[in-house]
């Protein structure tokens, strides 16, 4: 799996707390805009962050290239709605060569690898023979599975990746959108360190999980993503 | 494919007929209401359309059910933002008997076809030995096909199928979604046939495609509609 | 203020645990809709409410009449983005005859009364004075004030819904949208009392306020709830 | 009226092209992105545009300062819902000193003009009466007219742009909203003129108006729209 952040709404702490203190203010927002010190912004965010009021967390977007991921992810990724995706097309693309997504439970086991390598052989062969019996693109890929690797470009908004980052930094998504979204947050705190800094499972961010008795007992802890990814 | 309305907003025309008049009347909404004889409803519906104001085509919404498509398909349904979906998980549900969808052009070529089915077989196989491993659902399930079928629930109002169907009943989206496309089309009339008779391709509403030079160059017809479709 | 609902989807409860259980479930859509006993359709969504799984509650929507309220009011609930809205035009409606809301601050206090209805009584000559002058209504409104009633029909899912409750319902909102929160509550509860009983502010739902050092201090409590809007 | 660009997404062509891209390109996202001239991205861009392939452009946002405008049009404005907005609230800043819009036609009116600023002065001071009897500010308010200025940052996607010039570029948007278009297209087009290219009216753009008999009848000009907005 590769993330990178391919660019971003420049000064996002800048433009979060101008748009929240423009509420507020007589001031003109240009006024506002110019002569807001890096830690008044710093004082701002903090205190949205606490407050729960992240409508101005809008107003920032990020764009990221995500590879290497299955269609099983990409299908569940595009599920979140407030977002733009361009996704590479399997009506469009030969993938005579595709690559696939190999889940850990399966790269774990020598068996299930075997069984596993094997049925990939057999899709690929499959594939290359309905291509070569004038089958168009769109329909052989009909056969092509879920571990299928996808290419995308997705825009999500900062309030709306504090949300994806909720739901599937949590331990009961599935791991594979679950690797994506800490790596999706590793990217952005990089840019915006302030604004994600209280960001993802419930359970770290409040200490509490919503899904009572759905929840999976083992709250994150914040050694433990340190640990893992870097920034806690 | 198998494509149902399950319920939707009882009284569709003289909600959408209601919402638009509010905005131009002093009476009081439950007069308007009241007092709206079905031919002034009409009247009414077929203005909004002829102006192109849809925002009260937004107060009525359908819920259909959808089997029997691919997972190729959902993929590219879900990515209608305005819309609530609900679909079979092949996290939580064992995918051993699955189906599938065999795409025309397989359907249609002998050799296709033996090779389309024996790839399922062999995936069939594959999937129940990696269950019988150990491995879970959720990762057994990457070698599943796009062609394995699912099943949906949606919901979308009137104003979201419009613009579903203009890009969806085209004969540029691919077979299987322009299939489903007609048949929502299809129930959906039967519930609100003024809301939607001047729906479909652009070709067929307004005489036009607006893809230029990427146009099929066969726009669709009242009566080619009519004989496939039971209604124009 | 009134408010009444002129619609929702029908069969609230089915719908929204048919939806949820579809996921879960190998069975037809169908088969699941027909044989959902009322009991069964119960436990089903107050386990949905528990875990906080809301994505099925989208798929009903209620469809409201709201009137005798302000343009203040209504320029705050527009702000709510997943909903539709069709709204009393200034531009479209002269408002010779406008009415008027009186904040409770104002009617308990003479002076404050005496105020508020001499300029109400201005306003209203300006404003004929200035469409006999042959000024159109879209301009002479500009010196119509925020109090001027305006009329809306609004249709929201459920999920947006709990979400509109959740900010409006709390003591910081203003008064106007607080009140018809509550009122729209009441009479959603009406059409699916189990969908909403877990509903309104997070610090009657939760027990805690998300708002922190912003809270009002004053969390709600059910007998209050029930004392003042019939229902907890 | 004050509209002021404060940022937007860098490069916003290199981010639209390699989006579209990507979808029929089997090579990696950062290839694409880094080896695309501007050339090839203006000509991807054109193609997109010809076609209507509108969903790249979401992935690039523009972040505007919006000041001098009417509660009138702020109150039409946020009804664009694929938006985010941040408003100067009459709740929390006392609006002692309000400044307003005045209505073209109202200021070419010697008469109306006088019973304009008349009735401006009287509400001046209930309002300042209102505050000095104790009244809350977020109360006082209900007198405040529409003409009131107010202040907002807006942050849109170029495809939720391209919509709202669309519809409120047209003659038949109100003249302060209108202005409000054109103003906001002139901004962005000098960040990305390419993108905004075709944008505008449907008259302008595509020369042939979708409200039908609701139309204006005048349709606009090239050389209109260059000598009013300096850009065509």
């Amino acid at each position: 799996m590769d993330v990178k952040l391919l660019t971003h709404t420049p000064e996002p702490d800048r433009v979060v707390a101008t748009a929240a203190r423009l509420c507020y203010s007589p001031r003109a927002a240009e006024e506002v805009w110019e002569g807001f010190s890096p830690e008044k912004q710093a004082e701002f965010i903090t205190k949205l962050s606490s407050y729960g009021h992240y409508s101005p967390f809008e107003h920032v977007s990020f764009t990221l290239a995500i590879a290497g991921v299955s269609r099983s992810l990409s299908h569940q990724l595009v599920r979140h709605r407030i977002a733009s995706y361009s996704q590479r097309s399997q009506r469009y693309i030969n993938e005579g060569t595709f690559q696939v997504v190999v889940p850990p439970t399966v790269a774990g086991d020598l068996a299930a690898q075997e069984e596993f390598d094997r049925i990939m052989g057999q899709i690929h062969e499959a594939y290359d023979r309905l291509i070569k019996l004038g089958i168009p693109q769109e329909d052989a890929r009909y056969l092509l599975p879920n571990a299928c690797q996808t290419q995308l470009i997705m825009t999500m908004n900062a309030r709306s990746l504090l949300h994806f980052f909720a739901l599937r930094c949590c331990r009961r998504a599935q791991w594979e959108i679950r690797e994506l979204a800490w790596k999706v947050r590793s990217e952005v705190m990089k840019a915006a360190p302030l604004l994600f800094r209280e960001s993802g499972p419930p359970c770290l961010v409040r200490g509490e999980c919503p899904e009572g008795a759905m929840g999976c007992g083992e709250p994150y802890k914040k050694a433990e993503v340190e640990a893992d990814h870097g920034v806690a």
